[in-house]
């Protein structure tokens, strides 16, 4: 069983979605796979453009381009840092709506160690208690709430 | 205050993770635009192929590619189906591995909606109760885990 739909959204009309869809938006911001590693990377800690850019996997001159798509999103904002006797240069640090990935961020590294083979698996636990960590979808009641029981509806624009 | 590091991912090297990371493995698998657009259709309960393309905003053809590709993924699946008169069909369902993808699909339709401005919202709630639904991180104690409280540490193949 997959979610339900309601209002127009369920009339499963011809016309594509486009950005009348937020995942479509959201996509378009941070649907790249270089951006969501080097979000990978500032959600490991890393602020500086050689911390971000190492792991990754991508020359530097594409690593620059996410990076500054990402600062354009809102997602990282560039803080100026200087060390002694050099020049100044920036950082990158999450700011709210960047933090706000870390549930898609989580997801992906759980679903991969589940069902991505191919590597190690990550280990995901909670600070306070130890147990296992995992990305769930629940209601504000506090219901986890199953797929079959998730309603989506196209509401207005937020903004 | 980001996620924690233990062992020797905090370490910090130069070398790029690649496919010891199993987001990056999740990325190669399912981090393209087209395909997580795709499978928002296949959530919203589409399974025919002009159901999950005409919403997307591709070519016949980019959308039939990222399909194969999500059906070698163990993404989707294919199942044959046949109406009266005319020849037996494929119709794709999410395995398994597909439907562990909640999270994440939900997770980028409530980020787009809060931060990903220029269109309308979604708005998502939950059957049972029609509280808001939003994707958290919990451990399986039951706690909410705060971002600062998240360790991950790179583990063994899970295989």
């Amino acid at each position: 069983m997959t979610v339900q739909l309601e209002g127009p959204l369920a009339a499963r009309g011809d016309v594509p979605l486009g950005d009348r869809c937020p995942m479509n938006r959201a996509l378009a911001l941070v649907g790249n796979r270089t951006a969501l590693l080097l979000l990978r990377e500032a959600f490991y800690g890393a602020t500086r453009f050689h911390q971000l850019w190492r792991r990754v996997g991508v020359t530097e001159a594409v690593a620059a381009q996410r990076l500054r798509e990402l600062v354009a999103a809102g997602v990282l904002e560039k803080q100026p840092y200087r060390e002694p006797g050099q020049r100044t240069r920036s950082e990158y640090v999450l700011t709210r709506a960047g933090h706000d990935l870390m549930p898609v961020v989580i997801g992906l590294i759980e679903w991969g160690t589940a069902h991505a083979p191919g590597g190690g698996a990550a280990v995901i636990t909670h600070d306070g208690c130890g147990a296992e960590v995992r990305t769930v979808v629940r209601c504000a009641t506090g219901h986890d709430v199953a797929e079959s029981d998730v309603v989506i509806e196209a509401g207005g624009d937020p903004s």
